[in-house]
C-alpha cells in the first residue's frame, strides 16, 4: 500500500531516548514549547525506525517538557510498536481513525502552547492546516533544534560513516578500472549501482556519470551519450549504509588528458587539499569555501567554480553544517561533510574531487581514502 | 550528490503546455494568483521531468495569468533544460547563485498578490519563510487545484496505469506459484520485488508478506518471520512503470483454510467485488465505502475493517480521491482508485483483497485481472 521508508538508523533504545530529551531541552532554550516531527530523517533520527511520509498524518509531538506522544493513523501502530521496541514505554501513543482529523488530535496534546516548531520536511499541506488550527500560535522551524543536534555526529555515528565510505571507496575503485569508453553513461552508471550494493550499501542512492562536455554540469546524472577518447569524465557516488550516506566524486579522463585539462586540475586538487587540511574546530563553514575558492580564483578559474564547496552528511546526503559563504557557524568536533570543489567549463569540461571530512579536535579526517589524483581510463 | 527523484511520466510538450494553461485557469477560478510548485508529482505532472526534492529551493510559479517562471539553483539549470526539452520556450527560468536567497526571487516573481497557494508536498521550511516573506499574503493548499486536474487521467494515463497493473498481475501470478513456506518473509518480498523489476517495472516500490498473525497488519511490510503450514499471507506490491503506479493485493493461504478463515474470506472477496460493482460517474467516493463496509458489517467483521476502501493512484500511489466515509465528492469518469477492503482480526490472521479500478462512462473498469480467489500455496 505505501513505498517502503528509507532504513532507519536504529541504535539502543538508550540512545534515542537521549535524544529526545536533549531535542526537548534544546526546543525549551529557544523557546519553542513543542517539536512537531513528521516522518523524515529527524524522525527516524528521534525514533530508531522510518514511518511513511504520506497523506496520513504521522506527527511525534516533543513538548519542551512532558511526555511525548505520537499521533499516526490506526493502521499504523502495529508497525510502530514494532519499530519503536522498548522506546514504546517512553512514547505515548495516539492512534486515529480515517473518519477522524489528525490535526485536532495534535491540537489537543498541545494545549495552550504559543510556540511550535514544525521539522523542515513536514508536507505544507500539513502545516497550512496546523497554521489555521493553532491560530494565534507562532510556527518556527524545528531546523536549528533538529540541525544542532544531528550535525555533531557521535563516535557510532562516525563509524557507520566510516563503513559507508568504505564502501563508496570500493565501488570508486572498481569502476576505475573497469574499460568506460564505447559505453554509455547510462549504463556505467548502472554498473556503478550494482557496485554499490555489492560493495554493501542498502541503497545505491545516486551515481553521475558526466561524460565529455556533460561534466561541465555539476548534476548531470547519466544519459544516452556513449563515452569516447579524449573525455573526462565526473564520477559522483554514493548511497546508504546502515542508515548513514556515502557521497565519493572523482574526476577520470578517457587516455592522457590535454595539458590545459591537467593544469585545471592540478589548481582543483590543490584546492580541495587545502580546504581539507585547514578543517579545525573553530574555524567558520564559510572560511573553508574561501580556502578553495581563493585558490581557484587565483588560478583565473573562479568563474568556472559554481557550488559552493561541501554540505553536510549523515542520514541524509545533504544537511547541516553546509559549506558556503554565508555560513559563518563555527565547525564544532564530530561535524562531518563533503569538501568538494569543481571547474566546470561550460560546453568543453568538468572536473570535481569530493571527500568526505570528519571534523575532530586535531583536525579534518578524510573518510575516503582513494587518490584524488586524474583517474586515466581506457 | 544528490539522490535521484522518481522517473519522470514525460508526455508530448504540447500535453504538458495545457496542464499548465489548465492549473493557471483553475488556480484563477479560486482567487488564487499564483501556484508555487516544488519538486514533487505535481512537479512532474507539469513539467514532464523530476527535480530533486532537496534544500535548494527549486520553485515553478504558475501565475493565475501570464508567464510561468521557474525558480532553480544555477547548478540544477543544464539538468532543467535537458528535462524541460522544447517546453522551455514556455516557461522563463531564473537561476540563483550559492549566495542568494531563493525565497526573495520567488517573491520579486509574485509582485503584489495576495493569495498564494502551496504545493501540497512543499517542505514546511519553505512554507514558513514564505510566509513570512510574503505577509501580509494569504497562503493556502495548492493540493484542491492540482489534484482535481491530476485525479482525472486521460487515456493515454489510464494506458500507462493498465500496463503498470498488467505488471504488477505478473507478478502476482509468478509469485502464487512458487513454495512460501519454509521462507521468511522478508525472503519472499525481496523475490517480489525482483518480479516486479522482471516484469516491467522502473522501481519495486513495496513488498508487502503479512504472514500468520502479522497478516491482520495491514502495514506489516516484511520481517525475519519464516512462512509456514497454516498460514494466511497478505500480499501487497506495486511499483512504477512509465511513471505511473500500480498496486494490488492478494490473500493466500499455506495449505487448506480452516472453515472459518475460508467465511471470513468469503465476507471479503462478496464485499470487494460489490464495491467495484458499484463505481460509476456521479456516485459518491463515500457510497463505494459504504457498499464494502455494509457487507463487512452484516456478516459481523465491521470492527476488523480498520481502513478506508480505497485510493486514487497515478503517479503517486496514494492521490486523490479517497473512498472514506467522508468523501462525499462524486466520481468522475477517468478516476482510478484501488478498492482493497481487508478483515484483522488481531493476533490471529487477516486478509485483503485490492484491485485498481476506472470509473469509466459506463461503469468501474478493473485493470487487474487476476482472480480474486484465496490462494492456496504450499
Amino acid at each position: 500500500m505505501t513505498p517502503d521508508g528509507p532504513a532507519a538508523a536504529r541504535f539502543t533504545s538508550a540512545t534515542h531516548r537521549d535524544r529526545i530529551n536533549r531535542a526537548a531541552a534544546a526546543a525549551a532554550e529557544r523557546g519553542v514549547e513543542a517539536l512537531l516531527i513528521t516522518p523524515s530523517p529527524d524522525y527516524a533520527y528521534l525514533l530508531g525506525y522510518q514511518a511513511p511520509a504520506m497523506e496520513r498524518l504521522t506527527c511525534l509531538v516533543v513538548p519542551a517538557d512532558g511526555v511525548p506522544t505520537l499521533v499516526l493513523p490506526r493502521l499504523e501502530e502495529p508497525l510502530a510498536r514494532h519499530g519503536l521496541g522498548e522506546l514504546a514505554d517512553d512514547v505515548e501513543l495516539i492512534a486515529w481513525d480515517e473518519a477522524e482529523d489528525p490535526i485536532q488530535v495534535v491540537k489537543a496534546r498541545l494545549g495552550t502552547a504559543l510556540r511550535v516548531a514544525l521539522q523542515d520536511q513536514m508536507w505544507a499541506r500539513f502545516a497550512l492546516r496546523l497554521h489555521a488550527a493553532l491560530d494565534p500560535a507562532q510556527l518556527v522551524e524545528a531546523g536549528p533544534t533538529m540541525s544542532a543536534l544531528r550535525a555533531v555526529k557521535s563516535p557510532e555515528e562516525v563509524e557507520r560513516l566510516r563503513a559507508a565510505a568504505a564502501a563508496a571507496d570500493e565501488a570508486m575503485t572498481a569502476i576505475s578500472r573497469e574499460r568506460l569508453s564505447g559505453r554509455t553513461e547510462a549504463a556505467v552508471s548502472a554498473r556503478i549501482r550494482e557496485l554499490l550494493l555489492e560493495a554493501g550499501h542498502e541503497t545505491a542512492g545516486f551515481a553521475i556519470v558526466a561524460s565529455g562536455p556533460n561534466s561541465a554540469s555539476p548534476h548531470h546524472t547519466a544519459g544516452e551519450r556513449v563515452i569516447e577518447g579524449g573525455d573526462a569524465i565526473v564520477l559522483d557516488l554514493g548511497g546508504t549504509r546502515a542508515g548513514y550516506c556515502s557521497d565519493t566524486s572523482r574526476t577520470a579522463f578517457v587516455g592522457e588528458p590535454p595539458a590545459e585539462f591537467a593544469a585545471l586540475f592540478g589548481v582543483l586538487q590543490q584546492a580541495q587539499r587545502a580546504a581539507c587540511d585547514a578543517v579545525r574546530p573553530g574555524v567558520p563553514a564559510a572560511d573553508i569555501d574561501g580556502v578553495a575558492r581563493g585558490i581557484i580564483d587565483d588560478a583565473g578559474f573562479g568563474a568556472a567554480f559554481i557550488h559552493r564547496t561541501g554540505h553536510g552528511i549523515g542520514m541524509e546526503t545533504h544537511e547541516e553544517p553546509y559549506l558556503v559563504s554565508t555560513n559563518r557557524a563555527p565547525l564544532v568536533a564530530g561535524h562531518a561533510f563533503s569538501v568538494e570543489p569543481g571547474i566546470y567549463i561550460d560546453g568543453t569540461w568538468g572536473a570535481r574531487i569530493e571527500d568526505i571530512v570528519i571534523c575532530t579536535e586535531s583536525g579534518g579526517e578524510r573518510l575516503n581514502t582513494t587518490s584524488t589524483d586524474l583517474v586515466i581510463v581506457d
